[in-house]
């Protein structure tokens, strides 16, 4: 078979080596469950502490602020559900203000707490360049708002969101701020204590970690509720056996990508904005997901006129590229982005989006091999496609 | 240091060899998201589908009746909530029947259930050797249940409970089953056909696979709601990106028990067979819990008078053995145990419970360096109680 190339860093990530040679022992030789008062148990404690202050360290707080979840979607639901009920038990406020164009797992959390729970949920446009509209954010908070969510910076297009202003605005009604790193933390910098929000989501397999681990970080004193319930771990917000192995390999893949963002960021982004001009020269009728807006480093998410973006994935499969139309979780349906439809583009439009997302291991001689590859596929699409 | 001996299997074990080495490849070289469209991901459909069939071909299902979770906690969660709402809302149906020997996993739920959500809870107690009573039981169903939900083994005395006996009274109600098997798979054959059993909980630590992944085996047709929300991942009843190398490694622990279990049931048996005995020969005034009831083959919990079972843990640590007192869900607090509580010991008694829990490496030569050094420790121990 041809060489493989993986421009589709955003779905997720092969783990780095090291976060891998970090979690071998945990599998076989320290498995000891970390509840365990015995030494099995014990000398397993002080791994998991080493890796939360490595997860705290990456997102700017506190190890005893950080909670271990299976991933992005948990932590997420445990953020969402677990804040806005506690909040609403406090102080009757039953608003929810996220807006148009978060993953879906805020946005169906949302709105199951809209139709299942009676809270209210207020979807905040985006403008023309994927940026959630601050002056709509604005006039839809009020001393009923439960819980503003936005996320740091979109699955599909890139765009990083003014969190800094969104939790500004919600901190002058005192309402709680939640946002879903999951597509910040390893591409940019990521502070909760600089944007100001009370919690915040990690997924470990999108920065080089393990599949199945990731991390809440909780303002301490933010009030929150667990979602599930069982045995005290996680400070009785998250139940149940520690994921040792995964969390001591999302402890390396977060020390490791705070050590290396700096140097990852500048070789990613020169990738990616040769790419994006190279297309922009080569290929007629394309444009580019909010090139109006600062993105992060990795991701091009490239409407292709004249073509179905799922076509011109499976063409580039067969070619030995992987990248994405839409995002992972909602592949399968073939129906328009609503992130691109949210940003103004019409149905056509969003269906020719082509995300392609960076890593650190993509050279430029991938870079240039697409180059050749992609006109060629999209001009062959748009020869047989219908619409002219 | 002295050479260390484990026997604290129901807290949790070492992940297989072979376990170990199926998951690798899917770190770093198949990584891809299962659900991305491109070769990356599809490639890891068929690994995450062969895993789903050696997990069904465990607890006795088809494999689209396997929803992989992050372990038994949360199958726990989505088995309870989700039945028991779901129930509710097509029958109007509000009350859960469930035993007073249950996990936390199980019994908070229940009790998050009754507190938060309005539904009324019966907890069955058992008899005097841990057996959930049947007349309670079928005293306390009725049109009105939603949910029985009653362990299969339970994990501090081993004690292995009538669930088909359960499974056919809640049947001629319609009611639907779920058991909380953590404790049982790879312990003895689990066969959720011939149990009657609707949903059935799993985790993969328990039986020498992965710590951080588990499984729901649903029979078709029940009615379940999720209980989190985001993409559509496990037929909609999960969100997501799944835990391949996890799901990998829970599917060849499932092969493995299956294959080896006759075999590894018949030298666990025979270690803990000789293990009590011994005990009961050495040490005067000792009594092992549920002796009288059907066992898993590798569990013994020993009601050691005149001693506190965490001194005797903590000795036995410092000898290079580990066990538990109570189970490792519970550990810290120094409160007796509310299993042994419920078999009808008095506190002072169920606070001297030592729970020895084998696995397939364990030796006759670590059983008979523990029976040297056992009856030493509750001697000392015994010696400077103030209890005589």
């Amino acid at each position: 078979m041809a060489r493989r190339t993986y421009f589709d860093h955003n779905a997720t990530t092969a783990a780095r080596r090291e976060v891998v040679e970090a979690m071998l022992p945990f599998f076989r030789e320290r498995f000891g469950n970390a509840s365990s008062i015995h030494l099995f148990g014990q000398e397993n404690r002080e791994a998991v502490d080493a890796a939360r202050a490595h997860v705290a360290s990456l997102v700017g707080g506190e190890p005893e602020e950080i909670i271990f979840t299976s991933g992005g979607t948990e932590s997420d639901n445990l953020a969402i559900r677990g804040a806005a009920r506690a909040r609403r038990r406090a102080s009757k406020a039953d608003r929810i203000v996220t807006s148009a164009i978060e993953h879906p797992a805020v946005l169906k959390t949302c709105e199951d707490l809209g139709r299942d729970e009676g809270f209210r949920v207020t979807y905040v446009p985006c403008d023309r360049d994927g940026v959630v509209r601050l002056d709509e954010l604005e006039r839809a908070l009020s001393p009923a708002t439960a819980l503003v969510t936005v996320m740091l910076a979109n699955n599909e297009t890139g765009v990083i969101q003014p969190i800094r202003e969104i939790a500004a605005l919600a901190r002058r009604h005192g309402i709680p701020v939640h946002t879903d790193a999951v597509q910040g933390a390893g591409k940019i910098p990521v502070d909760a204590g600089d944007l100001g929000v009370d919690l915040l989501s990690i997924a470990g397999h999108k920065f080089y970690g393990p599949k199945g681990i990731g991390a809440l970080y909780v303002r301490r004193g933010t009030p929150i509720e667990a979602i599930s319930t069982g045995g005290s771990h996680e400070c009785g917000l998250r139940p149940g056996t520690e994921n040792i192995p995964g969390i001591v390999g999302l402890g390396e893949a977060a020390r490791i990508s705070k050590r290396e963002l700096p140097r990852e960021m500048e070789h990613i982004r020169a990738l990616r904005d040769r790419l994006e001009r190279s297309v922009l020269e080569r290929v007629p009728d394309v444009s580019i997901a909010g090139a109006g807006a600062l993105r992060v480093p990795n991701t091009s998410n490239m409407l292709v006129g004249r073509v179905e973006g799922e076509a011109v994935t499976l063409n580039l499969s067969m070619s030995g590229f992987a990248v994405s139309s839409g995002s992972a979780c909602a592949s399968g349906a073939s129906e328009p982005s609503y992130v691109l439809l949210a940003l103004g583009f019409d149905g056509a439009a969003s269906q020719g989006g082509i995300r392609i997302s960076l890593g650190f291991a993509n050279t430029g001689e991938e870079v240039d091999a697409f180059l050749e590859i992609f006109p060629r596929v999209v001009e062959r699409l748009r020869s047989l496609s219908p619409i002219r």
